[in-house]
């Protein structure tokens, strides 16, 4: 099957996380990626999770790198010489109307500024992530705690932000790297136009929330926004304990989802006189928000008297909507169950055995293929012919000097 | 300034987070998109925050749905009629390059299946956003707690599950349905084929934790990663209380990083001797994770002992990595100051005026229009004119009978 970005080349100067998944993206739907790194890597290239969880060697492979890296070709070149440069320039400017697109998190290297790429190839198409729109560096876990997220997360009222462990910004970032290198094709299909983009990791961030109207109801409301625990804000949702110790998450958003829930657990009357005693319609999602607290603590019993397999069976039987908390161990056990097909393996250049995924877009149907782990450096000299055209001496000459690894 | 996307028609029949933040992003880069719903709106239609913040009427305005749909047209038609149905599938299926786009979250309505659509136009480009690959519905909080996220936040080992606020999956969701679209096109541009592109939210949580090498790193520990608190994971970094109760997040991912954060702190020599005693090499990132609460526990008072201004104006010029923990109301007086430029004013249909953001991605500098707020049905007899070619009559007999809102 072929994939929609067969033909397409793009050329990645990216570390960490969102450039990175921009690049994957883009990789999995069929694009020609290539990574350029300084030789020796990035400083992304041993970052945990490695092998060995940190007993191994030093230069234990890293989980992270592999996956986030996985089916594009790695190119390694010495940046800080001018003939470096060069031949980074020339790959990135190379022409070709498949050809010409750049996604970096460059700061501050004056021969890669897009106007001076542009004066080589006016329709470059350049997306540039950063960390602030200035240029200064940011990370997920700083523009996180300046949004605001962490300050109304967790239950403890008045408590210490409870900070994210996923880099949520990172991977709408990543996915708004692909976005609009996408979009600026079809700009230049129909206009020869070229484009920089610039996206700023702090500007999704505040896009992030301010979207989904909470700096509107900040504005409001003049003050934060309380902390509601495992509550779902604005909505029924939140999870119990089964009699096993399993934990579920319920949610009753549609009218729908709210009545499946009454009647699985046999609360009818129970909130049919709840309602008339508080002069409430929990039919309505504001009045089940406003009541949460109460609604959880009459449907509480009903899953402290039950095992998650019964819970299961029941919840399903009734339609209600909810999921299971689950550890990572059982995603894992999962997927070697083969329950999860947008999962694959992948093995390490040391020869280990990790996991990764295929995209989640299902094109047809299918996943496609994940793409096979990056070895460092491998590719350099079969893009350095089939792109710059160079002969095996030039290419041999370019090692010799220590300009390409 | 022409915007990339200019010309594009898309229809989208979704709602919620994730389908509209697919169309809301494809409209900001200049598409046209026609959002459908009921007659008197969707499930997402009066969703929280509102207008008033639950004190107003039933009907008060939704600062997420406007601010999710913003720059989109609103057609509202009567879906359980045979007219109705006919009329939208005309709609996605209406003759044109540049036309034939669908997005939608729908489940179960057998004259919108994919066949059904492509019999009427065989290049529609369709992109279906699911809870689960089989099509039975979750939701953002429900596959976080299934992919172990919750279950890794917090600092209480072996305490209940700390789910997240925000709907980071939807999100994720959101800009991967803009992707699918875009590479959908640039294949049709080429080859001519349409593309029946699923996307389900539960394998972009898969993914997700996949990619960043977290279930490879869950299979070979066997068990579940501890609960880090606000420690950053495989480095360093955490958040420091400031004199003043002020807190920010400090992070040392490179060297450099770490370099600039022990000389302005003036722990160099400290750092140097616990290096020393405990035969450790802190310029190396996993050995800054391992000696985390260490390097925490010597950093504190340096912050403890200056108020926020004396900190920040220390970090900055140190050139440290760190962010302030805010809150949402100072994020809005950043933006009445004028300092976000991604940041924008929204008036709703009843006047208030609201807080939204344009697109992160700067074309050419440049973050384009939020886009106006949308008025549900507003738009009906307009699209129906322009994309149908329908006449004043035959739109009048429509609303006569019904069908259209």
């Amino acid at each position: 099957m072929s994939r929609p970005l067969e033909g397409l080349q793009v050329v990645e100067c990216a570390s960490f996380v969102a450039g990175p998944t921009g690049g994957m993206t883009l990789a999995q739907l069929g694009a020609g990626v290539i990574r350029v790194d300084p030789i020796g890597g990035n400083t992304d290239h041993r970052r945990w999770p490695v092998v060995g969880n940190g007993t191994g060697p030093a230069d234990a492979e890293s989980y992270y790198w592999a996956s986030l890296n996985k089916g594009k070709r790695s190119v390694t070149v010495d940046m800080r010489s001018d003939e470096g440069r060069e031949l980074v320039a020339a790959l990135i400017t190379a022409p070709g109307t498949d050809r010409g697109v750049l996604v970096d998190n460059v700061v501050g290297r004056r021969w890669m500024a897009n106007d001076v790429l542009v004066a080589r190839r006016p329709d470059l198409i350049h997306v540039r992530v950063q960390g602030y729109p200035d240029g200064r560096p940011a990370v997920d876990y700083t523009v996180n705690a300046e949004v605001g997220i962490p300050q109304i997360t967790g239950s403890e009222e008045g408590g210490a932000p409870v900070n994210h462990v996923l880099p949520a910004w990172d991977l709408v970032t990543g996915l708004s790297v692909s976005t609009g290198v996408l979009a600026a094709l079809y700009d230049r299909a129909r206009s020869g136009r070229g484009a920089y983009v610039e996206l700023a990791l702090a500007d999704v961030a505040l896009a992030g929330v301010a979207n989904l109207g909470w700096l509107s109801e900040a504005a409001e409301r003049g003050r934060e926004r309380p902390r509601h625990g495992n509550h779902v804000y604005g909505s029924f949702g939140v999870d119990f304990a089964c009699s096993d110790g399993a934990r579920v998450m319920v949610v009753a958003l549609t009218e729908g989802q709210w009545a499946a829930l009454r009647k699985v657990t046999g609360t009818e009357e129970v909130f049919a006189a709840l309602e008339q005693a508080l002069d409430a319609d929990l039919t309505k999602e504001s009045e089940r928000y406003r009541l949460r607290e109460t609604i959880a603590a009459v449907l509480k019993p009903w899953f402290a008297a039950r095992d998650l397999k019964t819970v299961s069976d029941e919840l399903d039987a009734a339609r209600v909507l909810w999921g299971r908390y689950q550890g990572m161990t059982e995603v894992v056990a999962a997927h070697r169950e083969g329950r999860h097909p947008v999962l694959a393996d992948l093995t390490l250049p040391d020869g280990t055995a990790s996991i990764t995924a295929r995209s989640p877009l299902r094109w047809g149907g299918e996943h496609g293929p994940a793409g096979e782990a990056p070895v460092l450096g491998r590719d350099t000299d079969e893009v350095l012919a089939e792109v710059l055209g160079l002969g095996a001496a030039e290419i041999g000459g370019l090692h010799d000097r220590g300009v390409v690894g």
